[in-house]
């Protein structure tokens, strides 16, 4: 960030008073930019022993599997936003159920919320941000071509709730910049 | 939103090709300004039968109770999150439990997600932002002024599902845009 979004000035790293984190500050108005973390919201949409995935056709993650998901807008629920990701990427009307993954990716500076879901009817495609759009059975699961470690573990945990016939809440932490 | 962070050039409100929603977007650079919702994290902190709150000394609803909460930061955790704001606010150290309350607040482009917590010690007095802080047995609760719904229903849920006995996760939609 180099310029105050307000007046147009040169902004300059530092720390307010009463703060306690380096912040953008206008040099000019004075004004305070905050950063902070973005809020994904996604899903699992089953259809029978199947769930669909989405294989991106943007980066990151060119080419690889995942759920519907993406960033949450303003003026959305995170159930509504997790429903509108997956009518576009996968052309795919859902009903959303409970919310079952919270996951923290710090070094992306996101969380991660995903919901069981239930296609409403068979249909689904490819949306502008989608290759392909398939149901897999279980078995058929492209694990080694998951885009993301949050997708991984929000398929994992819904298959084992569901083997199990419970409805939990998972969470965790993901942190590259912390593992090896 | 006036100018681009980037080149410090004036923006236009306007939907950007692909996109299905207005933003800003400068009209030197092209730079796409994306604002979207901020993720609030905050605890019960329990200490024996009682429940630590702090009274506002900040706007919006100064002098009001609230749970200890805030935004979010880039870098740590939801529940690091919840235990920061535990220290500023009420200068008490917690243990983070359960995520037990999911709250989308609409009309302030929030997500509230609170957790269970239990104080480490004894120890706790009023931060920067609280004019004081206290703790309370359920029944002593000034219900009528709590500062926020959100902060209402994390009580309520809190203190029904310690009576039952159960750890539960539950969510709901504030949007006073939508009621009366």
């Amino acid at each position: 960030m180099n310029y105050c979004t307000e007046c147009g000035s040169r902004v300059e790293l530092r720390i307010p008073d009463g703060d306690g984190l380096p912040r953008h500050v206008c040099t000019a108005c004075g004004k305070v930019h905050y950063v902070n973390p973005l809020v994904v919201v996604g899903c699992v949409p089953e259809h029978g022993e199947e769930v669909l995935l989405c294989k991106r056709a943007i980066e990151p993650r060119y080419g690889y599997w995942t759920i519907p998901a993406g960033f949450m807008e303003i003026g959305e629920t995170i159930a509504q936003g997790a429903a509108r990701e997956t009518l576009e990427e996968a052309l795919a009307r859902v009903e959303i159920h409970d919310l079952f993954a919270v996951v923290d990716v710090v070094h992306a500076r996101q969380v991660h919320l995903m919901f069981r879901a239930t296609l409403r009817d068979g249909d689904f495609g490819a949306g502008e941000e989608s290759l392909e759009v398939k149901l897999f059975r279980p078995e058929e699961i492209p694990w080694d071509d998951i885009a993301f470690l949050s997708v991984r573990f929000a398929l994992e945990k819904f298959l084992e709730d569901r083997a199990a016939g419970v409805r939990r809440l998972h969470t965790t932490v993901i942190d590259r910049n912390r593992s090896a």
